[in-house]
């Protein structure tokens, strides 16, 4: 769908968003803040098609969130690292999950802090009305 | 597309998202804290048609974050208004707004804070490179 906005180009709010603003990007970025680096820690996490997660990350890339680096555990293997610059959406971030912990019901448990790539595959279940 | 998140059954961030993580709803929420109650406010600000402001709207007031009530001013009209749970959702949108602030460029005019109807109809320009 093609975005509309009058107030796009100059709001800052707006201009996050066309980066950021994306399910799964906050989602990665998410991961990447608890300490995920490598494509398949991110993928194992999230579950997301490849191809959809490529084209996140290398957007990611682009716009100096994450640089791609080879691996810190000298393997062959490269890895997505955060920036400053991504490092200081640590705050949209926390201001989603306290808000998140303070309003929406759940078992309270997850701090998202689980780095474990075994996680439990489930289709989502909540279906909002109207939708 | 269909969501999968391993973590979002218990994960704040993801919970979060599912509710607000839009482009459009995060933009809504920005000029309904901003001021904005009457639906011709909203569509005038975003420009975005009216069926999709319509499902955004009926969502948030499912979720309660929005209320639906006689227009303050004794119209026959009626507005949105911001709940307190709503209105905690301004922690999010500052942060947004406080990281586009800092690392995007931008006249830097603009705090979102204008209220003015009145907008600069216009196509978004950038293009992200490889998407």
């Amino acid at each position: 769908m093609r975005r509309k906005c009058m107030k796009s180009e100059n709001c800052p709010v707006a201009r996050t968003l066309d980066l950021v603003g994306e399910w799964w990007t906050l989602l990665i970025l998410r991961d990447a803040l608890t300490g995920l680096k490598r494509f398949s820690e991110f993928q194992q996490s999230l579950g997301m098609a490849k191809n959809i997660l490529t084209t996140r990350l290398r957007k990611l890339v682009e716009h100096g969130i994450l640089v791609v680096r080879p691996a810190s555990d000298g393997s062959a293997y490269y890895e997505y690292a955060l920036t400053d610059k991504g490092r200081s959406l640590a705050t949209v971030v926390d201001a989603l999950r306290a808000w998140g912990q303070s309003h929406l019901s759940g078992d309270g448990t997850s701090t998202c802090q689980d780095l474990s790539p075994v996680g439990r595959p489930s289709r989502r279940k909540a279906r909002i009305p109207g939708l």
